[in-house]
């Protein structure tokens, strides 16, 4: 009997065929998320039953949706993140869970690049704006003229080190709890502490995965810490700010501005979009034609390699198992 | 007698004083644009019969203007485009005409490469989109895979080539009348047609000035020789790009996206609001806090050599001059 595969991450196989293409000829059937929209954990529960195998997005696969899968073999996330999966109770059930580490990198730095630019001229506020007739010529600040902190030193905290690196900034701070001496080597930047990246720079960029450090790690303190004008940046993961926090300090003007991609609860339609200062995007990190193409690539190719009783490329590593078990308890 | 020197570009002396302090240590008496908005022809008609220097933005200093100026000996433009100032009838009366070219260039080149990495992300489309409680995400496209057309090779296109040669993209294609050998020993890119670039580009950024052939070098026919996603980048000056072709072009389903800062009129609110796919800016290119300060320093110092006879640092080059008469016949 044919496997089937459930794809909730949506657009898929679109503008680039070739991962639907790999599953016609793997003589696997797939149904692409038939609600048109970012599945919920609801939603899965209702068709989740049928299914050999998911590849999947940022959704919560919870014990309970597990519990309502019992074909359920593999999950192959298209993307990094693995904290929408219970990886142990998957363990506990037999549910191998792969990932693509590597390929979203490269379009996450972009944004990120791109969040600063844009912060650094309020071009988002000025597009606002002269849709609204107000011509309001704001002055902004120079990119080579930024003291600039990346929090988070891992595969895409790399890639925007690499960037900035690069384009040139005034100085460049990254905190790490691994510092990674080999980075010294290969970059030019200081360590430095949180607190010290907090109060000294201009921008902040995070790039940390939501480990139990990371999640809350930016509440009013840290913001009521951090420079009057600072712009921040928030590629990684919703849990690392608090959005209600954000909200508070930005509206009593604190903050300069902020960037964000992602968010605790997504689809997003909170507070933070009553703040002009806020350039919002609805985690749009990994969507690049280029980059989408690589993981729809790479989570299609995983499904097959197990579905053909192959070697699994990716698995997720016992660190991110670990690192659950530690943030649930 | 005290000397009297009108301001038309505003914000000026703030947030950095330094320049008004100046002006204050020099016994020269100033206004600051009293209508505290972009200053018109009419506006300075009614005003400038007062005033012996103008320390001027970008608005028309026309024939007319200076036939109401009598007393107007010098004319000290904060930015490089002179193509508002009527230069050649300035001359015949004996005005004086300054810049300060080299101050706008790297804020300009910053806000060029910002503009790419939001077209290409859509990240403008997004912030709208949520605040109307939309969340498409939409698929982008990734700054190292493109073809990039850069056309002028000016103070500000190097600056342009210089800051994509370290970020790093596919190819870079470069269109000048002059092909300066010079800059091919220092920079990576490829000598090319106008035509070429308009036709092989994935991204295509204009730094001309407003010369005779720059003006309406962008109609309806080139727009559609370009690839239908092209992503197209003005903050050098309005009348490059027409603004009706490249709205019905776009309306048409044609062209990625564009991101103008420079309009044939502004302040703009013409009919490119109504494209999403636009990122408009009020003409913001060198408003960077660094920039503006450098700027607006360099065009007071030159308004006090004036009045304490001594020579001139930045007086416009004849060649602009000739340019300016080229275009008129």
């Amino acid at each position: 009997m044919k496997k089937k595969v459930l794809i909730t991450t949506i657009p898929f196989g679109n503008p680039e065929p070739r991962p639907l293409e790999l599953l016609n000829n793997a003589e696997i059937e797939y149904t692409i998320n038939p609600f048109n929209r970012k599945i919920t954990e609801n939603d899965l529960k209702k068709i989740i039953s049928d299914y050999d195998g998911l590849i999947a997005g940022t959704e919560n696969i919870s014990k309970e949706v597990i519990d309502l899968a019992p074909n359920l073999r593999i999950i192959s996330r298209v993307g990094v993140g693995t904290d929408g999966v219970d990886l142990n109770y998957a363990k506990e059930k037999d549910i191998k869970v792969t990932y693509t580490p590597d390929a979203p990198g490269p379009a996450i730095a972009e944004l990120a690049i791109g969040f600063m630019y844009s912060l650094l001229r309020s071009t988002h506020i000025s597009n606002i704006q002269i849709r609204d007739g107000k011509w309001n010529r704001s002055i902004g600040r120079s990119f080579s003229d930024m003291t600039i902190g990346v929090i988070g030193a891992g595969r895409v905290g790399t890639k925007v080190i690499n960037l900035i690196n690069k384009i040139g900034c005034k100085k460049l701070l990254v905190s790490d709890i691994y510092q990674n001496e080999a980075l010294r080597d290969k970059y030019r930047f200081e360590w430095a502490s949180k607190d010290r990246v907090f109060s000294e720079s201009d921008i902040i960029t995070f790039h940390v995965p939501l480990s139990a450090d990371a999640k809350g790690m930016v509440k009013k303190e840290e913001l009521l810490s951090m420079k009057s004008d600072v712009l921040i940046v928030n590629t990684a993961r919703g849990g690392i700010i608090d959005e209600e926090d954000l909200f508070t300090v930005m509206k009593s003007g604190h903050i300069g501005g902020a960037a964000i991609d992602v968010f605790n609860q997504e689809p997003y339609y909170g507070s933070l979009t009553k703040i002009d200062r806020c350039l919002l995007t609805p985690h749009i990190g990994s969507a690049s034609r280029e980059c989408r193409a690589k993981m729809e690539l790479e989570s299609v190719e995983e499904i097959i390699r197990f579905f053909n009783d192959k070697k699994l490329l990716s698995p997720v590593p016992e660190t991110e198992y670990l690192l659950q078990k530690k943030l649930k308890t």
